[in-house]
């Protein structure tokens, strides 16, 4: 086996062992790569162990560098993976750190350094091969309408209730825009409230009490979408389509061999 | 074919590609005026692109206008249009800017201002097209009757556990009278929690905790109704449309070989 | 007809008609007497309609005491009435005003007041006769242990976790004493999240998002109980457990005559 | 019957009266102590009734020290208990007691009274027995895995919307670093909204609206998840328990009368 075979194998195959370490090793690596972007924005830490998080970071750039090249060179189609989501992911996974040191501005540096950040993304294309992870996948993909018309629903509400408040509340509330009335409805709506802003007039208060009540109540609609999605979605697999050849009646399991009803043998 | 015939297969007919293209051209239009009331609220914009926003808007109004004049001509019963919902909403989404030309009080222009958000509105007359949205009505609307006798529930819960508060609180914790403590009690029983009024005292606190946990379990109560009903909703295509071919009769299951009514063989 | 009997026709019974007019005025008259006590407490408006609100609280405690004795004297068994737990709220819908008149104190007066509100639970018997609440109240009966237990469960993660808040973060960020503590983790787990008091300190943060995601999750728990609680409730109804007497199968719907697979007549 | 045995059916087993009492003792003795432990972190009661406390505690500590040995000494394999996950807890229950005698620093003095409270997970064992917990617990633990998948989800959203929320507020609006930041993104998505830190600025309060309504609507998963899986748990009774009287397999649904593998009739 030549070379660039058996690199396609342990990189791009996750049956054989080499392959399912070498899956463990970049899942290690992007973890820790990540973790190291997030504590570095950290006062305290970021002074005090700059010199072992600047060594740290150029390790994982330079591993990601190398893993990036490989998977051009071994690819079939490189063109086809370096244009891809994933290609493009694992492209600005080590960019930003080679960007870095071509400018010098503090803030161009903190963007380029939670750029980084985006390697993140890079767990969800191994996360593909959970199982586990299609069933709820589907049933989003399946509830993908209703929910966006639900949400539409909810924008409008949201507008209406948002704009009613800034004409009811009015500026000296906090109510000092009508983007600004969207975003509390929003805060309300979703039940999340914060409270930096909220209704001080007795209407207001009603209004508002009335959204909380509906935001309340409509939870209940995504929810019983997805729901049932999921439950299609498991039972999909659980129950054939298929008639009995003999009796003619269907409800059989996809397990089964012969008619449930009246025992002739079922086609395959 | 005349012209009258033509516009109203353009403007209240949907197969067509004419009738399509208006309904998208009139989707962005609707949405444009909405972003342009909801933009002119913002302080900086609405100074800074005064003539631009005055233009757009006049822009909207004039063809809402005609919109809805040539609605009026077209379509066999104009008064009965006039007076419908939608009619309604038509008219009052270019009425308040020719108002606004009447009036000169600075409040009375914002409240004319916001009421021509009211076009969002007539949005709703589209999204009826969607298929989608249809189960969910059917669902909302077989559920109506649950979801009201479930927030009768919360409203005296709310009612009696606000008075407790306003009695255990008091005044000097912000509790400053019964309505404010069923506000305070919608607010936490709906999972919001703003924090601007919060229980201080022991007693009051305790009272919380149990009001906290009663509206996060009995949350479950409208999503399984609505969760229910959506599955009903969905699986009513599971009972035959069939009816008997000797009692006529219809509601059987689809696996039925006899009708459970008169005993007749049903056709296959 | 006696008018003992005429009257317990009326008072007692919702099918004739002078029977639904006398609740629907009663109901009338709670929601406006509620109301009355509400506004009562809201301070311009109880000092500027004083005497208006006065003279209608007396007016709706005498009515309410006719009432009271009127159904003493009718009903077969007086003291069972005046023991029953509706008995108590019809005894407590008037006798607050009455004794308002013997005690001077003001705080006194304002929980005399408050116990007024007690009528609103008179709405509840009414609210029996809506068939729609039967369904909820007997989902919500069944799945009581269910919930019970994940309250419980909910009760000692709250215990716990409050516990170790009130030793991360101590009284200088809030946490007095685990009593407080707890209380914050009831408000974190219900996602209400008033802000009144929050973690400070890095560890406190970090488990705080713990239990809010803990408490994000684990919502599904009582909501998959009263759903699954509901569906049976509902389905209980509509499928029959009679097996046909002649091939012995069931799943027959409860309006089924004849058997649905062999078309044999079914035992009434 | 000898007392070892005697002694191991009352303390191991719950059928027989006398285990049945002697575990609502325990119960009991468990939760006096939980409350002692807690109300003793309360200011003013732990000052005035410190002695009693003290009384209680110290009786507590001895009753389970008993009961521990007791333990020890009926079980057949004592180390294995005391290695197991409640006999470690049994031993957590009294220990930091007598370690407080020799430590004398306030603040170890706070963690060991603290620690005292892990007696509530002895409730746990007990809970076992209800036989309502059982069906919670399959349904979560059929559902953990895509729990899991689902939370992964949540926490790269949660990193990727945290990070961003820190480049675009700045540390001038509370978002200090990128911990902070994910830790205000979980505070939001979990709807919580504490409030303590909450955005300034209109790109970042735009942000926040659409990952509030995010976390408003993949609510929906979890729910939809643990629904299903209750729905399993209870329904996994509806398949019948028979063995195929020929090929001896079983999980036929309950109205086959032949074997779905083999076609041979089942027994009714």
């Amino acid at each position: 086996m030549t070379l660039k075979k058996k690199l396609h194998e342990i990189i791009f195959e996750a049956e054989t062992p080499e392959g399912k370490a070498f899956d463990i090793v970049l899942i290690i690596l992007i973890i820790s790569s990540v973790i190291c972007v997030i504590i570095d924005s950290v006062e305290p830490i970021s002074t005090n162990y700059k010199t072992y998080l600047y060594i740290l970071e150029w390790f994982f750039t330079i591993v990601f560098t190398i893993e990036y090249f490989l998977r051009l060179w071994i690819i079939e189609k490189p063109l086809k993976y370096a244009k891809s989501f994933y290609g493009i992911i694992d492209f600005l996974s080590f960019v930003p750190s080679y960007l870095s040191l071509l400018f010098t501005g503090t803030h161009y540096l903190i963007v380029l350094r939670t750029l980084r950040l985006l390697r993140i993304f890079r767990l969800f294309k191994l996360i593909q091969y959970v199982k586990e992870s299609n069933i709820i996948l589907i049933a989003l993909k399946e509830s993908r309408y209703k929910v966006f018309v639900f949400l539409f629903a909810i924008l409008n509400i949201v507008i209406v209730i948002g704009t009613l408040m800034y004409v009811i509340e009015g500026e000296q509330n906090g109510f000092t825009s009508i983007p600004k009335g969207i975003y509390w409805a929003i805060v309300t709506i979703t039940t999340v409230g914060y409270g930096d802003i909220s209704p001080k007039t007795p209407l207001g208060q009603f209004l508002s009490s009335a959204i909380m009540i509906l935001g309340y109540a409509i939870i209940a609609v995504p929810t019983g979408i997805v729901t049932h999605e999921l439950s299609k979605a498991y039972n999909k697999k659980s129950v054939s389509t298929e008639n009995c050849p003999s009796c003619g009646r269907d409800g059989h399991d996809t397990d089964a061999l012969y008619c449930k009803y009246c025992g002739a043998k079922l086609n395959e």
